[in-house]
């Protein structure tokens, strides 16, 4: 059994703490917050509370963590496990600024340190589906991708000037996806507007982007980002290729459709929830996390595919931020 | 070129007109109605006019009728055009009287005469792509059939007398497909309902009704109608067999598809025109028509399979009608 | 909590031991089983294991038992429990013999008893849903229900002859949930067919079946069973209304839609397996039956439904083969 | 009437003298083509054939002339129709030349001649559709575009070099729409790749591409191109906006579905064919046409939409070919 410490004891770190309570490999023994109360909110009879992570990280009843705290702890917290010997599954990204990020893959190189990214959407079964189906030769070469991903809420205002911006915040989970499928990327262009809230583009950040990426393979990605969407989280992929395409279409809390006056055979409102719609995707990462550990095999996706993807995001960044408009005509 | 008079001018009299015009093996020559202006109204350049369905139907440039007027004249014309040595397409039903139509039957085999049922249905593109499938074998052997036909809204009232009940007038339509689809059909058990206009149960009609069919080959098929259906012109069929099923699924005037608040990918209305639903069917059926009288070829449907769906009709209706409620309990 | 003891520890009493360990307001005890090994491999630690089903009955750590071993020993677990003064829940159906049933249900009601009965689809989400959709007044008044089950492979040969009838066996659910959507049953006609397996002729069952109802509110209810569905578990529901219809389509495993040389837009294969199409069905039925007892409210589905299910499956049954083919013509 | 030559009579003629045909406002009187036997196959009674298109222009029973010849002839005929006074409908491109597209629109200006673009699409039932709705509120303001169009087989390799390149070409069609939905375009960027067949990179143009287009209202625009799709024609579009979306899905030849042992669901192979996939827009268009000339309205879309289209298109070109890979990392 791997014994499993979560720093951090927001919403996410309770979905990973069930992950860890269904996999059959891993034993949660620690849970870490500042405020502690909301350590002892999720954790379960036997669990281990503490307001200091670096007590979990350096307890020997802990074998791996699960960073879930803000973007700005991570690379300490990666950096201290690995020290200590641990397994490292940090949530993305590894940091807002590529150099640190950078600076903190070499240190755990260096260190032979054992480190995951959460991009847990890698795990998600219709993802991991279409990769599996592609990989076996069903649509040929892949030719284009395109990846849309439309949050149902714009982020709270006080979270922009935190995020990174859109593109390391939002898009780098389709800049990783993009990875996943077209494997090196060659080059990226942005372009970021303005749709949603005017107050947005006063705090110098997009709320809708699009990026086309161009893959070594010859393989086009297309992605498209915007943060509000009124029929719930948008999430969908269309791989095409030489042979066909395969597609993840939207998922539904029922398979109820319904046909009146004016629609039909109309479905409801697209999943929305984090935990309902990547529920499964967390268990599995965990238990892939769980797994490599267990036969020594290399964890994956890995702390250098944090830092491409973070390195994708930030080109991105600065290109949509600086191309001016070729005013046409 | 096949010389063609229509009797009648109503509204599927223009759809026939349309079709006749369409096909390159036959020529439109001339349109009867009782009131002659509504024989105008759908004769273009060069197609001869009356009031007297007689004439056409022994002019000498006339090879083949299409019957179109109200169900108790089409026996009359059939049999007129049959000893007039014309070939005849002639709107369902054969009549409402089943041993009229036998007897029709008996005339027209003892003449030899030619005679096709205008069961456009079984000439629609759909329902032809599934009859082939399964004949190829696609779907191993049909084992159940599912049938399901909903009016738009209900015929006017004063109809309803004239009509023959539902079984005559509406489901023979599907009781037809059933034959087409299961061949020879052993026992029919039929239910009907009145949900839509309580002024039809006093006509002693009902509005809605299923029924349940065992065919010789083992298949069960089973029927559902209903007077009225908010959402357009329900037209479906499932063919379910013991290697796969195939479906038709219902038609729409565009493939736009809408997401809002409430609602996901949803479809609009289904078609409800007949001529645009089954137009295709309609052209296909005369082309159908004439390319048998072309090649010698025997029509089909036959007067035979109009007599036999009747059959079926009648046999519902009897059995609806006569059935007490097995009180359960 | 309400402490749980489960009577049997097969396939489904697995189901159950889950749904009673996420369910908040249950606490699991005591499993038993004949063959001790199997209660051993479900039950966790601090539950204790029995081969004597009445020891789990009359232990005093045990409110409520879940009765799920073979049909012919329920009745005499739902008398023993009810005499302990525990609540049950038991799988349908109540007995394959009818008059046994009703005894059962008469000494229930004499004793002050409490039964939920385990159709656990009235708990499934999407069914729900529709239901709770259609008392809202969304479709207007319910006018004509289909229910289409088709399992994806046959029963064993050997448990025919133990099952009572695909009616008793298979139907039944769709006959509680004809009773859930449509209310009192005033008629039922029931047809078989043998397609799948003629070895099942000879035991004097069916494997596939078509029954319609009639509801005393008017509406017409169609059920459609198969025994072999080569696509997976065929589980859908069509309610059509006056306003509008409400349908539960089939659901699959991942939300990947894939397109080819000859087909476009094709899902997978329907989900199959039990726990994966019903588990949310499973765990809402237990936490159903434990916020009932909780409150002191009814049980639902009840003993009786139970019973009132079988006697529609008798009906179905007797009359499926004694009805002689009508043969037309 | 508006009497209607057609210049040309190839493919693209013979859809054209359909939808001649079959408007109400028009009738066919010329058809012209330098082999001349192939504008008698498309001729039909009545309709006077030449192999000069200029005695066509000039005749005085013609009123406007529809141009389907290739694109180095259209500038020429354009601006002869219009000297002599006849109304014109061209099939897109203008010409390949921007500026000698320019100067063409220049003296049509000044002559007041009446130019439209066949740009056939604006016309389709479910493009206006959602060009409608969206005016009418539906989805609020539009944020986000998708337009994806992949042909079903390369153009023959011959075609290539006179072909413009697959942005004049191909992608000029979703140039327009994308001006047709999203108004003044303010930038371009676009993507081109080679993953058909490597002979096409050898003459200089791409059969993949990706444009982004940023519009002066804010929104974005993607435009999807392959010139190979083993499916059938692909054509969609997705406009997403503050309120929700308006898809045009694919569409099928019949709306059967199927399902076996690994696809369940699955349509047919997507409408391939122009004349069937937008049979009823070039109706529409030429409806368009003769009601614009009729009531003396201006013509949609016009020659100033055809050079405005053709900027984009130039703009593209020059910018995937010269655009070095921004090789990251």
């Amino acid at each position: 059994m791997i014994n499993i410490a979560i720093i951090g004891a927001g919403k996410i770190a309770a979905v990973h703490a069930d992950a860890v309570r269904r996999c059959k490999l891993t034993n949660l023994t620690w849970i870490t917050n500042r405020t502690i109360e909301k350590a002892h909110a999720i954790a379960g009879p036997g669990v281990k509370v503490s307001s200091d992570a670096y007590a979990a990280i350096k307890a020997p009843d802990v074998d791996a963590i699960i960073i879930t705290t803000i973007t700005e702890t991570h690379v300490a917290y990666i950096l201290a496990a690995v020290h200590a010997g641990k397994a490292v599954l940090c949530e993305k990204p590894v940091d807002l600024d590529l150099d640190r990020a950078r600076k903190c893959l070499e240190r755990v190189e260096d260190f032979g340190g054992q480190v995951q990214m959460g991009f847990n959407r890698r795990y998600d079964p219709s993802i991991l589906e279409i990769h599996e189906r592609i990989s076996a030769g069903e649509i040929g070469t892949l030719e284009q991708l395109t990846l849309i991903s439309r949050d149902e809420f714009p982020p709270p205002l006080e979270y922009v000037p935190l995020s990174g911006g859109i593109f390391k915040d939002m898009m780098i989970h389709e800049l990783d996806l993009a990875r996943f499928f077209l494997g090196l990327i060659e080059s990226i262009h942005a372009v970021g507007q303005n749709v949603v809230d005017p107050r947005v583009k006063e705090l110098g950040d997009f709320d809708g982007a699009v990026a086309v990426l161009r893959a070594k393979s010859g393989a086009i990605g297309t992605i498209i980002n915007d943060r509000r969407c009124v029929y719930g989280w948008d999430q969908r992929i269309e791989a095409f290729g030489s042979l066909g395409s395969l597609s993840m279409t939207n998922q539904h809390a029922t398979s109820v459709v319904s046909s009146g006056t004016n629609t039909t055979s109309a479905h409801g409102r697209v999943t929305s929830n984090n935990a309902q719609r990547y529920g499964a995707a967390f268990e599995a990462q965990v238990a892939g996390f769980a797994r490599a550990l267990d036969k020594g095999s290399p964890l994956s996706p890995s702390l250098q595919d944090g830092v491409e993807a973070l390195a994708l995001a930030e080109a991105a960044t600065i290109q949509a931020h600086n191309t001016p408009a070729t005013v046409l005509g």
